[in-house]
């Protein structure tokens, strides 16, 4: 899958992208990212990519030139990869909109900056526009990391051993059921017995129930947009009895 | 503000930290950010940070030993510092949560990997928990890197002449108007006349009724959870009778 990337600040993503999944997907060549300054479009000698908003008020707005520039030249070697923007204006980011985006053929990410891009690049070339959520960063970047991320450890042979991601949250529709790891005590506090007990049924069973019990506790929103077993069913009716006796 | 990361990849943080917003801030002395590498409070020749987890089952769990050290040193320099673990079970990050952490003495964000921290941290040591969204990304890094980025730019004195936080989106509750720059017309699409008038009653009116305009297409939600003026319900009305006549 071909990320092209269009930023006016590059280094920011020097990091990221040469740690862990992203640089093993990479190495595997599951992946390929290409880095693109805006500014390298500018036609003029100081190589302006922002200017002042018509209308007055504070702050700067990235160009439409250099931006269409950039984004033309990408698009004419990559025409079936998607111009996705990032702004708060977007569509949120989530499980849902990753598992969509893994199956293009490429994703050209253009971040704003300051104000934001002029509006007319909207219009022309948008196809897609993407949020992390009602937050305002900086710029696009951080958004973008978050989107390659998201997207690239859903192609398979990108997770190494270390990482799984049938058990993530959300993959179920669910958060994820708590882990433990050595040692079995830990500051005086032990782990669940069920755990211990090499009886793989009572584990599925326990990691389940804690599954719907962070659930019901934290975001009980998930659950009903899932479609619940009658052990489901039961185990949240059983949660909620010992939640109360708790009280 | 004092920001302490805690993770197994400082490295991703070298391009993010060292550009714009947050690398002024930094030169300002309006945040310090210390990045600790979980791995050197690991004990064992080996460094070991993560282990199989308790139950079977595919990934690995970080371990709450290397994870305990880390934190208490750090708290220990730090104890008004409040430890944010990232996670998708956290609450969402939002703009008025970011308010709220701008006043925090320092964060202690700790950033987990693989299938997660061993839950007995998250009991011992958590204080809040945060999420992008319902995503799953392979670390808590760029959460950091979210979290640090959208509180920082709230502090007074850190954005530059380019940025404004003033009409950000979410700043009054909307989404942000559109913007435009020059040149006056790009590919056949000229800039609204109101933006070219001069009068500052009419450039506010527009970007007024053009946010509502975004908001009501794209976040209707956004509307119910703000106090509308007059003026805001006489452009929704007259933003749906446009809108009716278009179709």
């Amino acid at each position: 899958m071909k990320f092209d990337i269009l930023t006016l600040f590059p280094g920011m993503f020097s990091g990221p992208f040469d740690e862990s999944i992203i640089n093993r997907a990479k190495a595997r060549q599951l992946i390929d990212i290409s880095l693109h300054n805006i500014r390298d479009w500018a036609t003029d000698k100081h190589q302006t990519a922002d200017d002042a908003p018509y209308g007055g008020g504070a702050g700067m707005v990235m160009k439409a030139g250099p931006l269409a520039s950039c984004i033309e030249s990408v698009k004419a070697r990559h025409p079936a990869s998607t111009v996705v923007l990032t702004s708060p204006q977007g569509r949120r980011l989530t499980h849902s909109v990753a598992l969509e985006l893994v199956h293009s053929s490429g994703l050209i990410i253009v971040c704003g900056r300051y104000e934001g891009i002029d509006e007319r690049i909207r219009s022309i070339y948008a196809e897609d526009d993407i949020s992390l959520g009602d937050f305002v960063l900086s710029g696009g970047e951080i958004a973008a990391m978050a989107i390659v991320d998201s997207v690239t450890r859903l192609i398979p042979g990108a997770l190494g051993s270390n990482e799984s991601a049938e058990t993530d949250s959300f993959g179920d529709g669910l958060l994820e059921y708590p882990h433990y790891t050595r040692p079995p005590e830990f500051n005086g506090m032990i782990v669940p017995e069920a755990l211990l007990s090499g009886n793989h049924e009572l584990i599925r069973k326990w990691r389940r129930k804690e599954s719907l019990r962070k659930t019901r506790s934290l975001r009980p929103d998930l659950l009903s947009q899932v479609t619940l077993t009658r052990e489901d069913r039961n185990m949240l009716a059983e949660i909620e009895q010992e939640e109360a006796c708790v009280l």
